[in-house]
């Protein structure tokens, strides 16, 4: 079911700072940045790898105000991790079994994230602690 | 320099547990086991994907007891994240530039880490907040 590590959200107060200093201590390079109204951040999409199943990627999260979920996560822990993304290859599919295993969804259909991409939250509290996001890709331009 | 995200690692109370949840309701096997006295932990490591430069994994971490590092980690902030790793080709070359940018290294010269790695920490505060692990794997079987 899982096809690749998609990304690691960290959270961050100044997005352009970190990503400078991701650039410069470990070389990888923006892709996409863009400001994600519904989910209340700014964010950027720096490239790790390829493989098969898409892309790996370090997702920087900088909060449009202090009533966000990621400005509340900075208030309450400060920088860091905010969740891990894996890569699926059917999203509903994916959903389906998850919930099947009594894991509550945070978004009960998928809805769009940066790239193209369908996403879905699973609940930390369902998953050990750590908040959990399922990524499809878009179809690769054939 | 970095080649892939190598492994998330993640604290939890009960390693047994842990796998047993990951394993039905992410369909993720474990390719490894062990315990790591130098570190105060018994990890597993569970396989989701490979890649040119290597696999991704979920490393699942259960202390050794309540004075190791991953011990003190879950006393003070519950189960989750505890680290992101990257991997690199050449550990010792990624450690001078990092080191060189001004990140300090909790570690002066790689140790020996879960599967046959050479791995290196560098320290959460100089990287926003995310203890990051750098992951030299061993040379394949030709």
């Amino acid at each position: 079911m899982l096809m690749r590590i998609d990304h690691v959200g960290i959270a961050c107060e100044n997005l352009d700072e970190k990503i400078a200093f991701y650039r410069s201590v470990f070389d990888v390079k923006v892709v996409a940045r863009e400001i994600n109204e519904e989910q209340g951040v700014e964010e950027a999409m720096l490239h790790v790898a390829d493989g098969e199943g898409g892309g790996s990627y370090i997702q920087l999260l900088e909060p449009l105000g202090p009533d966000t979920p990621v400005g509340k996560f900075l208030a309450r822990r400060g920088e860091g991790v905010h969740h891990i993304a894996y890569g699926v290859s059917d999203i509903v599919a994916a959903m389906e079994h998850i919930g099947g295993e009594g894991v509550r969804l945070l978004d009960k259909s998928p809805r769009h994230g940066a790239m193209g991409t369908s996403i879905a939250f699973l609940h930390p509290k369902d998953v050990g602690g750590v908040l959990t996001e399922l990524v499809e890709s878009p179809p690769r331009p054939s």
